[in-house]
């Protein structure tokens, strides 16, 4: 038993995609959560830039006690996860391989399977899954597609309107007559879009959301290691941003089907 | 007479649009043009940040030996020009005060006048333009509206497809019945949006290009100064990125209808 709490961390709000997973998967669970407003949006950064302020992520998060961190963002994920594994003893779980175990599990043997990549700019130049999807399961095809303006899009509230409608129709486009069988969201922003994403590819292709992958393996985690919180009133969710002069309350509200969210959240510096 | 080159800056290719305007206002003008592509979007990042970047561009500028800097930004003049000034000897125009004292001059007395402004997050959040547009003219009401997509989507070639025609009726109907005179394109992207944007808004609104002023400024400056360069053979444009993987050529040459812009770049490292 270990009733400290569970950081998770992000550049902004597409990391509360994670959280609402976990928060469903693992109710008992207390989570402190950073969106670091401040510096978003990674997507574009250059990766010593990403490895510093993931750094002083996990920093604060230590500071806060956690058992173990979770970085809920694909592109510190692609970029800074092995530097932040060096520098720091905690746990850290990221976004790709949690997700690439998943879909080896579910993926048949010696049956071919194509499948989508979208993510951040930075996120796609890394290679980070083509390369572990091809490691890990043969007779793969990876068909890669850096979506840039989603996230921006996401944190300002338009995840359904028309724009939002037309620029995954764009994006989307890249994927027909390909045959994929799924489609990795690999940014943590991108399920705000499933709605629009699974009209345009149709019911044909499992779009992988990669919150739903991290939250049983943090499960499975923590039962091996028998790290559960075994409270059982209600878990605690806490809130730091790096700056409040954004859209997450409102974003993060609609996700997490609770109007509360307002009062969890508190602003930090972490620099 | 003052053969040297005049600088320029901006965190993309919006800047170019200003850059455009220099060239054509000045074709004796040697250009020398850095777009701190690895720090883009500078639209959201915080204040001493901007700074912080800004300083590093005009001092690799005064290394390229300029006789002025043009901020071809606006989020860097509104958030760094005061201290770009306080810190180099060298004269430093922004977007600005070239753009006001030019609308200024076209206001008749005593005339009401509506002026719609967009811009990036940190622009309007540092409500530069409002205040300097009241300080200098009377009976004006200003309209802001922060339009943080249009630059990713700029810099991202997006700028007369379905989602940009969107995002402009999206962002423009703001300024429905409003009855502006004029719209300040606040970012130095959004002339590449100006066909949508006079569309949208109908023949009654001037929508004003900042880099035209600024131009005229320069000769002016120039003019004054008796710092003209009087060269009669081509002038030179050389192009300095700090990131050189994005879409600044596809953009830059549809922009200067010139094709010959990939072999004026080289990539440069500020830090």
């Amino acid at each position: 038993m270990n009733s400290r709490p569970i950081g998770i961390f992000d550049s902004g709000v597409g990391g509360m995609t994670v959280l609402a997973e976990i928060a469903k998967e693992l109710p008992n669970e207390d989570l402190i959560y950073l969106g670091d407003t401040k510096n978003f949006p990674y997507g574009d950064k250059s990766k010593e830039n990403i490895i510093k302020i993931s750094k002083k992520c996990v920093e604060f998060l230590i500071s806060k006690n956690v058992k173990l961190v979770i970085i809920a963002c694909g592109t510190a994920t692609s970029q800074a996860l092995e530097e932040l594994r060096k520098e720091f003893n905690i746990p850290i779980l990221g976004i790709i391989s949690p997700t690439v175990e998943s879909i080896k599990k579910s993926v048949k043997e010696k049956s071919k399977s194509i499948i989508g990549v979208i993510a951040t700019e930075g996120t796609i130049r890394s290679n980070k899954w083509e390369q572990e999807l091809k490691e890990k399961i043969e007779d793969i095809t990876v068909i890669n597609k850096a979506c840039p303006l989603l996230a921006p899009m996401a944190e300002q509230g338009w995840t359904v309107n028309k724009v939002a409608k037309e620029t995954i129709k764009e994006y989307m486009s890249v994927f027909k007559d390909k045959n994929i069988d799924k489609l990795i969201l690999g940014c943590t922003h991108y399920p705000l879009f499933k709605g629009l994403i699974e009209k345009e590819l149709g019911n044909g292709v499992e779009i992988i959301n990669t919150g739903e992958k991290i939250a049983k393996a943090v499960t499975d985690y923590l039962n091996e290691q028998n790290a559960n919180n075994d409270k059982t009133n209600n878990a605690d969710c806490k809130i730091y941003l790096t700056d409040t002069e954004c859209n997450f309350i409102n974003v993060a509200e609609k996700l997490l089907k609770d109007e509360s969210v307002k009062d969890k959240i508190s602003k930090v510096n972490i620099e």
